[in-house]
């Protein structure tokens, strides 16, 4: 059984909330039930949101060296926040970095992580289902690494 | 059953040849073997690796209407090829755009990838595994969308 | 009756405060006093101030989807917060940008603003008639608009 | 009674002629004797329009030191004409920068501006009501200023 | 018979006057005559030429959503004009770009020009032949477009 | 009689087989016909595709020293290929650049190209009619040149 | 006796307590201890350290117009915040910024410090002496200053 | 006798007339008086300003085959016009640039201009007095030149 | 017995053919015969060109674990090709990268080079003897080294 | 006792005697003088001006491998010279890099300094101060260091 | 009788020796006697070279508080030396920058002067002529300043 | 027999003095003993290495028409010294520019070098061999020169 944190950033409160009929009537909070479901026997997940950058960073500091993963989706602080890329190497546990959207398909200012060079890797672009297989990154041990 | 091409571009075909005490012995091919073993019931899995651009260009012209998903590892050519890109943008399959290492903890050149953009959605930075997810991104099914 | 909240971002709680002999003795909670009375018939202002990111944000959200408009001075984030100008896209709500001086004769990064393009529209160098403008825009609506 | 100046720079005098289901079939000249009706007794205003940026240099030269106010939207010329801003800033008379949209919303080279360092404040997103505040700009003595 | 209006802009009026070694004896009048009897059964063709920025927006303007088409070097206006690029947005009438030389093999500040984006088509670098295939881009309709 | 050879780049083979709906049924080969009927007194078409970059350097060394005019739409190469470019100086037949779109219109890497410094003349924006441009910039010889 | 307040930022909560091999077993507090002890005569020493921006910016405007001297570390905020910049500007008491680590030699975004043109003055590189040397500056006056 | 030409750029006619107790109560039709009468018999001097563009285009046509040199303060001009640097090109008379004030010691925007490396010389930062040394120029013949 | 391969890139198969008034009448083949004559009693030479990037690749895979020494003239490729530089990085033997001209005195974008950074050394600028130089890099070993 | 080398670089040998009014009239001499008396026991400073880079870097070579510190306040060449940052780089003594104002609030040339990543610890802003804290930095060893 | 000392900077000193077919057998020592002999009356010219950037800063602080102008060609100094800037803005004696060539119509790292913005006024591209100019500017009195 | 001199620039008088057990224990000194009996037949080599740019270039001027080649490693000047790479223009023997490290191997500042587009050729990256290679360069002639 592995503990994992399932870190949102600002904004992403309001999924489900907003425009319904655009981003679907479904909240987070129901996507990580159903998600927690299906790994029961493998991985205990947590969520955890906020819209403030310094309790992200706490968050991070209090699990970082006792479970075993971190999944963060930081929202707008992808593009802007040292703070949190620096909180992510000061601890032991491995973090991965993921996005709903494919980033590289908006704004330019969107392009640019300040968290990618800090974590051990990256997953975007699959919708709720980068969440999963970011999950999934932690579990796998069949096959050879490299 | 899905089907799944696996494409890797220039320099790939060294794995497990070069500096096996650092990159280990075992070959793509090797790790392909596993791969469609695990994956035997849900996808068919096919490989193909070329160090020319055109070659990759042809080949996704000749899956990309007919497959199911393809994943990418461009190599040096994820970037500098805006042609691989267009072949992306111009086929109706999706596509997976992968790395093995952290790009974004290379040199700087290697942080800007032309394909990006044109993919579905990017895994990179989890060793060969970054391949597992890939295929495994195109299996789920099971939990709501975003 | 329009209910308007203007929201002042870091610092901007040291007006009347800091220098008096420079920026007058008036306190923005004065200022906003008047400013009240004057819409007395017309709007019902409400003030809010945070040094905190996180605490504009989540203001954002508490009113953006009921209220008729929010005036916003995000003072220092205005330059660097991806977040707060998410927050303003999320929501339904007009939201109009305001500053007291005239940022693009101030230093080169104040020229850049995250707000600028996710707000309605921009209201900058009146001093603090500039606030008084911006609730004027959310009243107006006897001339043809385009 | 305050004598006011309205200039608009090229391009602007087509509002209303091209695509009238887009831009409405108002033409400025209309929108103009709306928003004068409605200043009667409080200012002066006059209206001028040219595509020659020689022509707004003369203008505002011309009344420059004796008017008590200039709104201006220069058009295209507000991202390549510092002869305009140098105008601008030799004269006396006080003058507001006004746009009909929200110029950060369109073509990055539309984002900087030669007149807003030059100009008392600048007023933009609010369609045509944008002229307006900025004539009340001009009016508004009764609240404390910063 | 189609209505085609040739603009020239600043200093083309020189041609065939300055450096006749260099640039030739043909002023520009003089290829302008022959062009038209090339085409006297398919196209009206008229001529204006002038070193200024507004009288070439007058123009465009007047017979933007009149004629059949608009062929147009703007010379130096090219690289600097903003307003020209938008008084073609603005009219109905599609419009050609030409320039005499491959402005590419010139100055850096030549590479760039406003107008490329607003215009229907560009056509540089073949001598005055470029005005010919402009005229031509709009004759043809006998192969099928994309 | 002129000879002269037409070389497409990556992605135009899938011309008139993508999406049918959008860009017509019309392939290339169907538009070549077309337009080598209509030279037929002129000129004699050749036509050249390939998704390989060296194919299209071999292909310029094999008729650059023979026959009477290239025109090149590199696609994706246009923008990245300094190789082609060197090509094109190095033979002495005169080379065209052309595009289908309006290059300027799309993502800003599209702007540059290496080849258009090494060209005769380039022409863009016409759809599928700036080869018929093209070809006929050999044909014409009746106006003066400058 | 002078009261001077030393202020931490993100993450530097975590000195001691992260890979003690490297960075030592000392933690922040500790030093501090020993830091307060020597200066027992001249100074009055007092530490605050937060991983939230808001409230770094809170304790600026508590205590910076009333105390003698600021001392801050403000970890990756020095390189994103605009808004502890502001704050500094808008009190009165002279604030040293002091680094660890002298950041010249590390990753390129962190070159750059907002605090730098705000701050009297900036020692870094001294690994915890920085401090030391920090709270030596508010002290000396037996030398003739320029 | 040589004839020799002034042209003043924009906003250059309001010199003496604004600020009279910072720039001055001399128009530059006085000071062009005074240099006319110093220079009686070695040169025609003849004084041309204005606010357009074209006209300053068309009057450096007009003379500039003929007259024995131009001098010129372009002005805003000098950094947004190539129309005006192309006019200086295609004409033989010598052209040399001057500017009241030394540009490099003002806003960074007015360090470049279009027009330098398209004249003989530049003389800069000597007040009106830039304009008798640039007359100055054309007149001396006794010293060897390089 | 030193075993070396000269590896030539695009476009250096016209040395000789074209211009030979400019470039001389000598191919790179009879060079070769000269130079492989010098070395006979102390290296192996061999030659390979190629138009392909991706033949110069498998050519570099195939020797590059094998052999004493590579001396590449990438030509056109040195600036655009990332794989070509991961190839030589993959690879045991040394490789030395030449040019016939000073790329430094040629256009902009043929100063930077993907392979420097790569390659063992760099010798340019020497004409065809940059060839002969690389090679002697390989023998000498009386001196020595640092 | 340790052995301290204080080393001025250009334009520094005027303090004192240019404006005194502005910048005192002590001399560095003067300040210098007291300084030594200041530490009489602790250290032996020594003080050495050029205006030559070539002697600060001869200066820094005689004494670098075998005295116990270098404070350096280069001037000018702070923003220019690689070859210093070279010599303190080559050398075993640690040095200190020292500014008089704060560079920061200055030109954005006086930003960036080549010697910062070659030294071991900076200290700017203090005045004169500056140098007594470099001193003190090689003296203080009580305290933990990190 | 005006003390004014003209200094010229690296390589200067080669004029007249170096490629006499090219630029004159002239040396800069014989175009100084014609010159000092020219203002006998008015000017006492001194004249001093040096390739040494640090014997310029000397001579330069040796008569700055003293002479009454210097003129100054810095040559390659001019694009790279802080230092002499410094040296200029130190002193009190006004100094006036030339070049012989127009270095704007030269390579672009010569488009950029530090001493520029240090300088009461620059004087460029009248050849050997440039001196006299600048000697000029110390001289005339009878003409109102600016 | 060949007159050939050996330049060094700054910290290059170190080689063999710091750190031998990285650099080794051979001076520069001795390898150049080693290298001139080696060409005893052929060429005379002489040695010259300075810490003053301004030096440099007299030794430059001294030798410059007079000896058959230069072989020049400027050290830290490389980046930074437009006069050096003046010098070498102005003069008419060959310059061969020599590094010992791949300097694009190191610090991004490291890569561009102002003598490369100044001399005939580079050499660079082959340790102390660079030199040998530097002055064989200049001696052979028996193959073919391009």
């Amino acid at each position: 059984m592995k503990n994992i944190l399932i870190i949102n950033g600002p904004n992403l409160n309001l999924l489900g909330k907003r425009e319904p009929s655009v981003y679907g009537a479904t909240s987070f909070e129901d996507y990580f039930s159903e998600l927690s479901l299906r790994y029961l026997n493998k991985a205990l997940l947590t969520y955890f949101q906020s819209n403030h950058e310094g309790e992200i960073i706490d968050k991070i500091h209090e699990v970082g060296f006792k479970w075993d993963g971190i999944v963060i989706n930081a929202g707008a602080f992808t593009h802007t926040s040292v703070a949190i890329a620096d909180a992510i190497r000061a601890v032991s546990v491995p973090v991965v970095e993921v996005h709903i959207s494919n980033t590289h398909q908006r704004e330019s200012f969107r392009h640019h992580s300040f968290l990618s060079a800090a974590v051990k890797g990256v997953i975007l672009g699959f919708g709720l289902d980068s969440y999963r297989l970011a999950v999934e990154s932690f579990l796998s041990d069949t096959l050879s690494k490299d």
